[in-house]
């Protein structure tokens, strides 16, 4: 299992420093969404450049044109984009096709599909991608967590990255499941002492590991 | 019906000079996904401090934090934002929350909703938002137009944008539909002489004003 440190503040100063504070314990830097909408491409180069060692995932939520959004992020330092699961099945190919050209890699957003497993099979059969579990922080507003997908998609013989609301009162249930990666938010960036939360997680997830 | 230009490029540059080029014949000024995800907010206020009298759109095709991602992009000057039909209502509330407390505009971009009618016809209860009938660019690549949908939709009472590969073949049939909005991306932006084709999509949209 893999830590993944969502970054989705809007200033790259802000990232970079939380990055700073907490890399020795991260596996993966994302890129959160609102932060690459703000910030652009320089981000994604300035990122790379600073973290070199660091794998470096995008979370571009790709819609549309899925070769065209992924080519530039991959060319830009991207080891990781995401498209979406709701995307049509040609967006999907568009951003596979990418990332085979590229020699990187692609998680799949499976946030708000419906049949998640339905849809996960489908994915799965056009190439070697990742796969999100993901419960969006509107969805958490009223009381939503990955778990239940989590367990359901365990079947599947896929990578999977799981997100949505982990903190320390839960993360013992997601380690459990043995995911890929499990990716941590607003409980490292929101907290007092990052670099505590940061090491604590990263502990758990380690002695996972080990069991 | 007003002219909206989508901007799809990547460089700043580009996007100004085609804005120059055509702006006496384009009402809205679209700001496309892949050109925020790759220019950030930086773009919106150099846009709207370029082309302080045209409508600005950002189209941020938001999926997640419809709130948090909304209110950045009006405070940097967009007048309309807009959010997948796709995602979690809670999200699109959001965005609509977010408008309201901006006094800009909200669209909901209805791309790759299964059932759209249904669809907006929830999303219409929740506020005063633009619906968008969206064919995608991948889908477009297979034959697929927004005109069906178009027309589906216009049994509902609201302001429609309309988009998905609209050029001088097919435009005729849209405005016969009288939408709100026509979008036109590539037909103008690759075209070797775009104020000529954007002068020529305007005077066939003024003709269907007055018909």
């Amino acid at each position: 299992m893999k830590l993944q440190l969502a970054l989705d503040m809007l200033s790259t100063k802000e990232a970079i420093d939380l990055v700073k504070q907490t890399e020795e314990y991260i596996d993966i830097i994302e890129i959160g969404t609102p932060l690459i909408k703000h910030e652009g491409i320089e981000l994604i180069k300035k990122m790379k450049r600073t973290f070199p060692k660091k794998i470096l995932l995008v979370d571009l939520k790709t819609m549309d044109v899925g070769e065209y959004e992924s080519d530039f992020c991959f060319e830009a330092g991207a080891d990781i984009v995401t498209v979406l699961g709701v995307a049509d099945i040609d967006t999907i190919k568009g951003s596979i096709k990418s990332a085979k050209k590229n020699k990187r890699k692609l998680l799949v957003d499976l946030i708000n599909v419906e049949n998640k497993l339905a849809r996960a099979k489908e994915i799965s059969n056009e190439g070697d991608v990742y796969l999100g579990i993901h419960t969006g922080i509107d969805q958490q507003n009223r009381g939503e967590s990955p778990l239940k997908h989590l367990k359901e998609l365990s079947v599947l013989n896929r990578l999977l990255f799981v997100a949505g609301g982990i903190n320390l009162d839960n993360i013992d249930e997601i380690i459990a499941q043995n995911p890929y990666t499990i990716i941590v938010g607003s409980a490292i960036s929101s907290s007092q002492n990052p670099n505590l939360v940061a090491k604590t997680i990263k502990s758990k997830i380690d002695e996972g590991n080990q069991s």
